[in-house]
């Protein structure tokens, strides 16, 4: 299946999210050429990976891109990933023990070139690195804060992927040890347990019931008090209160979300100091919706980093990714990129 | 001065320690042919290099070997490197902003072979992994607790550096900020002040002070109250307290050694689940005086390891280092071995 693609000039950048997939078709080099976002695939539409084949089939119809010209294909996916490129298995999508290579050459095998695959944080992780916060680095660990908290990993310009493919999961370092409520993992007091964002809207919540007499615009939210307040109509249903309406009510100087956002900032800052302190990478970024929420947070995240890291490490910027949900796909671009010219394409 | 070398048979392993250095002659594919072991070069004496290079040059006058038969030189330092093999500096010797290759080539000319540096824990790691307790694996993590804590860390096989040459530094995660005692960085609460040597003996000391009702063997030492041991004749001063007392008063059953081990242990153990939740190892070595002092600490700081680490990882083992003070020699023959074969030697 594979052959000598060093003159190919197509890429094909897939990141496999649990509900969505995109597919950047890419210039060698990395300039993008074309995005499409679709449905991610289930067992009930042919497959995961038989939907991914059937719209690069639908790319190459269109005729300005032939079989011939595709250097290779990279593959992000929300799961578990060896070194080997097989996909051990992904939480909430239909893909379990599959080596991709193989796999894509059943699918199409119009397409002679080498497929690459690799865990989609740390594929976001890749683009950020060639394109990105962590540009002309090989030494970068993006940490994502969104429903969960996870990093990314390059090291050496390599992906970390870890025993059992499980690196970079520091939502579960055990921060607080009296926690009672317990994390998704089974154990109590897990980071992410307080800086992921449904962490930052239960702690919001707790502090509002815990204090009924400090007045807070989030108590029109669900778990607010606005179940309490006789005023509404019957059958109106408070919005749920999400991360963003923690941060923009912190935003504007309310006492409670300033106090939990303070305290998730804090914990933050403390756990990129052991990253740091035990990784020392060039760059840390922080991607995902709760980073992306406020800018105010990443002042507070370096104050913090900077009382807890080895002195030394005090100057290793914290950056905010720059791709947004791009970095997925280019990551996966530079897969192929970083096989077909080495290390530095 | 580099030349092809696959052919040459011979890798000198120079592990330049704070007061000794050791230099093995290895045979390819790593048989230790011979050790030497002299002190540390200083100004005095000619330098940290042109003493090596002495011994380099005494080796080769006895005529077995021959300068065309060295494959290359590997060299292990205690202090900052860069990934490009330039000593940026050393905490204890006089070796500052040196290029090695360049520096070896001026003082033994007739070797025409690479050199390589690395940092003497990283050294040390490599030698577990090529070796010892991590052989078979690319990804370890060797953490040396002895009068300082530190980590090793190779990943997909190649030594993880870091920004400044400041990778590993986990002894400096801060683990309690009620602390009110300085650790050597500047910071207060340092897991170091708690798990190296001079730790260990300071809670003992302090324990045994604020304890005087508590009969304890290490009462004998200095620092546990012989100091006020009338019966002591004068002018006899009671031996240091050394981690090894109180290993040993921990293994007697003492209430207060047992304690602070206990807890020395825990935290040690809590602070490898944090590097394994975010590295995830294959395998975690501990190496170092403290570690060796005890097989019983093996036991307690895996308990508590388990009992932190996310559970997906709870499988990953954690070995003692199995080459002693040989790892950093044999760690920088492999770094020879791997620059010739390639990853895999």
């Amino acid at each position: 299946m594979q052959a000598d693609c060093s003159e190919k000039m197509i890429v094909f950048g897939v990141d496999i999210g649990g509900t969505i997939t995109k597919l950047g078709v890419f210039k060698r080099g990395g300039e993008m050429l074309a995005r499409h976002v679709f449905p991610t695939g289930s067992k009930e539409d042919g497959g995961v990976l038989e939907v991914v084949a059937d719209k690069i089939r639908e790319v190459l119809s269109r005729g300005s891109i032939t079989a011939d010209d595709v250097a290779g294909i990279g593959v992000g996916v929300p799961g578990i990933v060896t070194k080997g490129g097989v996909v051990v298995e992904c939480a909430n999508i239909d893909l379990k023990e599959v080596y991709l290579q193989e796999e894509f050459g059943k699918l199409l095998p119009e397409i002679q070139a080498p497929v690459r695959v690799g865990n989609n944080a740390n594929a976001a992780a890749l683009g950020e690195m060639y394109k990105g916060a962590g540009k002309g680095r090989e030494d970068i660990v993006m940490v994502t804060v969104g429903t969960g908290l996870g990093a990314g990993i390059i090291l050496n310009g390599q992906i970390v992927t870890g025993y059992h493919g499980s690196a970079g999961e520091i939502g579960h370092l055990m921060v607080n040890e009296e926690e009672t409520v317990p994390c998704g993992c089974g154990h109590y007091g897990c980071l992410e347990q307080y800086i992921a964002a449904p962490g930052i809207v239960r702690a919001a919540q707790q502090l509002l019931k815990e204090h009924p007499e400090i007045p807070s615009p989030l108590r029109s939210y669900s778990g607010g008090g606005a179940e309490e307040d006789l005023t509404l109509p019957v059958g109106i249903v408070p919005p749920p209160m999400t991360v963003e309406a923690v941060f923009d009510a912190a935003h504007n100087g309310d006492e409670i979300a300033e106090f939990v956002i303070g305290r998730a900032s804090t914990m933050l800052g403390k756990a990129l100091a052991f990253v740091a302190d035990f990784a020392a990478p060039e760059v840390i970024i922080l991607g995902g919706r709760v980073s992306r929420a406020s800018a105010l947070m990443l002042d507070s995240v370096t104050d913090s980093y900077k009382r807890f890291v080895y002195p030394a490490l005090a100057g290793i910027p914290i950056r905010l990714a720059a791709l947004g949900s791009d970095a997925g796909m280019i990551g996966c671009d530079y897969m192929i990129e970083q096989c077909l010219y080495g290390d530095k394409p």
